[in-house]
């Protein structure tokens, strides 16, 4: 019988679906997998696709995948969007588009919320980029919403960060300047069949020109996609395989997977510093009798959290 | 000469400005005021704004405002949306239109960032709240984006939450669903000159009637808002204190804040500990040098943060 590692490398999809479970309720057998799992990963090219609700994020990512599952390569989807068709979170029709793709035994999908309390990208959202890495995905495509922190978050996380942008949406630019141009190292401007996606190349072209990107070191290309006219994923696929080479070339693959771990390596010690807080054969007063006492102005925060420093620190 | 912690106890609002940027900088002897500033707090009442992206948040806050200024309440604003005008990440016009409430004395405005590895909502809001509810605020409105994590952050930190809809967003109700219909104490319907705003305010009502609240266990309430035809703020006003009574008889305010004041404490200890995990001379291999060994494989993440955690952890 295979032990669970060898059922992963050998890219069995339920046994990585009951992996991921594991390690999201911390079971401390799935952490010691993962502890092996990992001199096994860094083949995957790790993809973040983000952008404006109703973009059509999800629609591109499945175009994208047809194209990569047509070069014969290994796919995971994680979708971090709580909009989005692969969460459930949306409508029943886009669910149904999607199944061409669950029932392929190379393309493994996992939604998953925002966990935790202090939110952005759930830290198990690592967890499942290694165990697919490790599972033989030559593609990692990571789907969140373009708002708040999980844009910052990707763009540590991923290799390649895909910024999706349509027509009409008036002052698009304008608007999503603000985080999202940044992180982009490509443009897509989706629903391209739409009046007045031109303009929006124009004006994204003219954002470029003026524009010296701080992130990537690279001038982010732009690419127009219709979904609807089944159009421009072939060439998004060559741009993000250009891109890859770009990173593979400039050693900027070690650099972007530096970032990755710290993030990662935090993100454990935050984890298990979290869970040490709640022990309450380790303090001097649980968290629950403090916060009443901060409730009731007996203490402030600050001198209430001092307590319970100092009961857990060397 | 006034010390600080009298200069916020009296309203001064640069003297609140300069306590949030020492704060947000974590200064320890901002730390310190906050620490004196606690037993004066209590008193203001914490509502979260949230909803959609073009739903009119933020000229909701501005018209909402405009009501409660004119019943004589000090208010302070924090909005937490990259795209809020308050931030002044989306369009000039919507920036000239706060102007009246940003020369209030009476009223105090901040932006913020989801800033933080992890994001959701900055630890520095929490000290925001602190700070206004001492420098006697009697109301805070907190504006969120309604995606992902600050969303469910939210609800911990407000007393009362106001889900703002629009109107012609077709499945509006349903791809809403996931998280935010949880949360709301009021709903908002805005743009209710709008043609289809019968309609939202029909749909919500039964789905209201199906509904068991699990956050607030009271039925919410439904408000028709137009900023065009200045319309409805003066109802919402009044269902606001309708809910803050409501918490009041019920001794559900010191519940909410016990939640609150469980997330500061376990964030002033999270921002603490992520500190120490950079503090070179109590680790015996820095961060960097493990998160090297973990790119090279000669290290997985969860051995490299084992060894982070036995130098510090009693």
């Amino acid at each position: 019988m295979k032990t669970v590692e060898q059922q992963i490398l050998a890219g069995d999809q339920q046994a990585i679906a009951r992996l991921i479970t594991a390690v999201e309720n911390n079971s401390p057998v799935a952490i010691d997998v993962m502890r092996s799992l990992h001199r096994h990963t860094g083949h995957a090219h790790i993809i973040g696709v983000t952008g404006v609700m109703g973009g059509g994020k999800s629609s591109l990512i499945y175009k994208l995948s047809s194209v990569m599952r047509k070069k014969g390569l290994k796919i995971g989807i994680i979708a971090i969007d709580p909009t989005s068709p692969f969460t459930g979170g949306a409508l029943l029709g886009d669910r149904i588009r999607m199944g061409e793709l669950s029932d392929d035994p190379d393309v493994f999908i996992r939604s998953m919320g925002t966990r935790g309390m202090l939110g952005g990208l759930s830290g198990a959202v690592y967890d499942v980029i290694e165990i697919l890495d490790a599972a033989g995905k030559d593609v990692i495509l990571i789907e969140t919403v373009g708002v708040g922190q999980a844009e910052v978050d990707i763009v540590k996380v991923a290799d390649t960060t895909i910024v999706l942008l349509v027509p009409g949406l008036g002052d698009s630019i304008q608007t999503i300047k603000a985080g999202l141009m940044e992180i982009a190292d490509i443009f897509v401007v989706n629903k391209a069949d739409k009046p007045g996606a031109d303009q929006t190349v124009a004006e994204l072209e003219s954002f470029l020109d003026v524009y010296a990107p701080t992130v990537s070191q690279r001038k982010p290309v732009i690419v127009s996609t219709s979904v609807k006219e089944n159009m421009g994923f072939e060439d998004l696929h060559e741009q993000i395989q250009l891109h890859y080479m770009f990173l593979q070339k400039n050693e900027k693959v070690v650099e972007k997977r530096k970032i990755r771990y710290e993030v990662v390596l935090v993100e454990i010690i935050r984890k298990r510093l979290m869970g040490l807080i709640y022990d309450q054969k380790r303090l001097t007063q649980t968290v629950d009798q403090l916060v009443s006492d901060v409730v009731q102005r007996k203490l402030d925060p600050y001198t209430a959290a001092d307590t319970i420093f100092s009961s857990l620190i060397k």
